[in-house]
């Protein structure tokens, strides 16, 4: 089956749940897939940078992939992202995922190595090529350091190499260039991975939203998701304004972490102190929050009223 | 066998040879092994940034290191990169190089996730903890987006974490600084990875290099180093200003393609009309040299009278 | 007279018409200060990056300062960019454009220095506290290569240090995060110079926008504007989405020449089209456009039926 | 008179001395200039970044020309750094130093503005073109985020364009590269700003060495130099690694402030400790060193028998 062609709504990054030795923990994991379904949202995006996937051992990945497609048996697509240096190594994850049932992958430019725009391409069109389902680029340059152009994107797109964009680049204009442009390729699915401008991401045209704080919140993206569906502009940022004042528990964790300890720290004690997951462990070497920083999520979920 | 803990000279990281077919050309390889061995060299760097380690799956890491490491049979030290994303992918790594029958490991610190200082001592002194042989850091900001600081490394020198740096970073201040400060711990071994100052690194203290360019010429890296390692300067300073001619030809390849194609595939190239390997070709999605390219290989070979 | 404390709506960047000797075409400035109040505009913004500010001597910084001021005489507040690498050079331009009369004040934080987070504060403290008038922050990080924080602009702000905030960073959700912690500091401007995501920035609460495009279409901005005002955000939308396709003029030129010489040739070829100035040239050492060039950008005047 | 075009040993880039109340200490100044010319040093570089430069107005400038090339009175060439953001403003820089007195004059590439390489070459073109006096480019990614290519040096060196280079990249083998194929271009100087690997530059064939750090200690750098010259470098490698050593200062200044501020702070601090300046003070916004940071740089100074 695949949902993928017509992909939008809200697609959350799901967390990987682990236990304190550091494996996956399924049971958990079952339990936040429930938690996003019960909150009503229209596909998952598993190995993402939310779910740690640069932090997890290919075991981990098929773990991950087996127990999310399983579990979700059909009932929303399940795409699967592919991160890895380059392309014979991310042909490796694709083999993986499809196998596993994912509905779609999701694949960087390549990293670590300095490619030209001409080896992005290349690498796109192989992907796809060896894929057998729908592929989303996923534009994330703090991470892969390299932009992905609208000029290419589109190329891409219109030679049907692409189904969509995750775009996390937090490149506003560019966005909306690339959503403008593609008003002739109506099967290219646009999606914000900038949770923090959702509302002015669907407003600009965009088909739906990847938020990591979904995890924690999902209600609250369907609503404002929902609420901009029917044209309810005024309620969708409302709900944008109350998600941006729960995002600042990304910024929990001190100065003696890096950044992306901190948000996926918060994200994970904030899933355990809702109930949803059993540990808030999160993978090597990531430092975690100590309990002052875990009681100050607890603060922003009590005033979110999710606890 | 552990020669590693005192490892210097010239360790040469070892290209990967590939089939058309993108398979592991271990024919060539073995043949390369030997070219290197005959070349003098003092031990092996496989899997690493010249190996087009960030290009190779899994599987044809295991066959590079099984290769190598059966070919070489002690005669030298090979160390083995474990490149990879962050800790617990990298131990994946360290446990099958170690399996194998490497001597020592080579460890970049974390890349694709924004890391803090103290995430990757954490990084090092977990993969140190598991592996049994020693860890050589990998200083290469240039693919990890993040420089190694001489108090760290030495930090972990003094801890017994690290073994030895591998010093890709083009910092030479910062290189001697680590050296200088080093001369309390006599078994921590400072390599260079900048081919193009391997005298003056030396000079300054270094005890090795492990030269891209070595795979194309080790007989003249070698000669640079036996005639520091007797106190002929002259002669090693002659002896680089060769080698830094004969770099050039890593720019053969034109605008089109990146410069790590330009030069990976200009190495090959050279390796293949010495005749030491089959094929030049590289990794996808690396743009490969045409025929003119392949002629200003050939011409720059042709000047350093190497064919 | 200082009308900034409430500074909102349109304030383009002012482009400085040179001569083919490359002086300052004070009759084009005022015919161009003609052209964006006839627009309709609220405010200008003279001596910014769109003004080519870098390039303009002292000398030239203050004759543009003496024309438009003294052309405008009070009509619609003045701001002055005093764009300079730190704070005892910005003093100087301080001077100089608070006696020239301009009506507020436009800093960037230090640049060519590596400057600490304290330090940046110290800046624009001092510089308020030399100014007089109000101070607003210009947070332009692919020219100053540091960002502005949210925390730094708000304690800035709470302190009466800024006046309000030009926002050319691109990074719509921090942005957002000022917007709504500024709630109760209604003095506190927040401008947008992203002129591509004008609707959804003033959908988010921003006050004005700074659009260098808007030196082309005052009347289109103005309309955007004033159609957000009235709660007509479908007809924002509209013009919008009209003007991000004008704005593909700025790619005009081609890839022999930097990005900025591209963007601010074709302002100044659309304003000379246009008949607002008399010559196209812009500063050195920036590559003009070529005919074919000036050809593309009369194009693309011709399909918004500005010509 | 015109020393310039066989520029070599050691030019100091000299310390501009400020006054609590941040003027030009004058008095300080010339004596900082007797400290350097007792120390042996070849010629001075004011105006640089050690200079603080980018801090100074241009009336500090003006003053700091009129009293090094006043005091100095011909015994060595003065090279005076030109330093802004485009071709217009240096230019207005060239003028008040050539009519100074300055014996040559240092540019960097455009900074702030996004600059092509083929506008990198326009600019110093145009500014050779200007200058009457040799020109030398500046090489300093770290502050201008532009790095000169050997390609396009040699080019302009071929030209006549420039007479010379100041390498502050800390690229060693792109150093090297320029020194190589610079060696039918014999009047064409190349000066080494690393002040930690001196010796291993002259040994590569570098004319001269501007280090920082030859304010707090000239004749530690001649001796080096003259050592190299004779042809120890086994004594010019010892007086390096003490300098190394000594450099350590430039660390005092602690996590609260820019590594400038702690940098210049510190050969400010010492140059009070010593004797030399009457006042330490360093120009905003950067955060002064505290008494116990100061304490520091006295020992390092003790340690080093400087005081």
């Amino acid at each position: 089956m695949t949902h993928a062609a017509t992909l939008s709504g809200v697609i959350p990054p799901v967390c990987t749940p682990l236990t304190p030795a550091h494996e996956v923990d399924t049971v958990s994991l079952m339990r936040l897939v429930d938690h996003l379904l019960d909150g009503g949202v229209d596909g998952l995006f598993i190995l993402g940078s939310s779910s740690e996937v640069a932090f997890l051992p290919d075991g981990h990945r098929r773990t991950v992939l087996d127990t999310v497609v399983g579990h979700v048996a059909g009932r929303v697509p399940v795409l699967a992202g592919v991160i890895d240096m380059t392309t014979p190594r991310v042909l490796d994850h694709v083999r993986v995922a499809v196998e596993a049932g994912a509905d779609g992958i999701v694949a960087t430019a390549p990293f670590y190595t300095r490619t030209h725009p001409a080896e992005i391409a290349i690498h796109f069109r192989t992907v796809a090529a060896h894929a057998g389902v729908p592929l989303y680029a996923y534009d994330l340059p703090v991470a892969v350091h390299t932009k992905l152009t609208a000029d290419l994107l589109l190329e891409l797109a219109a030679d049907g190499v692409l189904a969509g964009l995750k775009d996390s680049s937090g490149d506003e204009g560019g966005l909306r260039e690339v959503i403008l442009r593609r008003r002739d390729l109506p099967s290219f699915a646009v999606l914000t991975g900038s949770e923090l401008t959702v509302d002015s991401a669907l407003w600009m045209g965009a088909d739906g939203v990847v938020p990591g704080l979904g995890n924690v919140d999902p209600h609250g993206y369907v609503r404002l998701f929902q609420a901009a569906s029917r044209g309810d502009w005024t309620a969708a940022r409302t709900e944008q304004e109350r998600l941006l004042h729960l995002f600042q528990l990304v910024h929990a964790g001190g100065p003696h972490m890096g950044r992306g300890s901190s948000a996926l720290g918060a994200f994970k004690a904030a899933l355990f102190l809702r109930g949803v997951i059993d540990h808030p462990t999160t993978a090597l070497p990531q430092i975690p929050l100590d309990d002052a920083e875990i009681a100050q999520v607890k603060d922003h979920l009590s005033k979110a009223a999710l606890i």
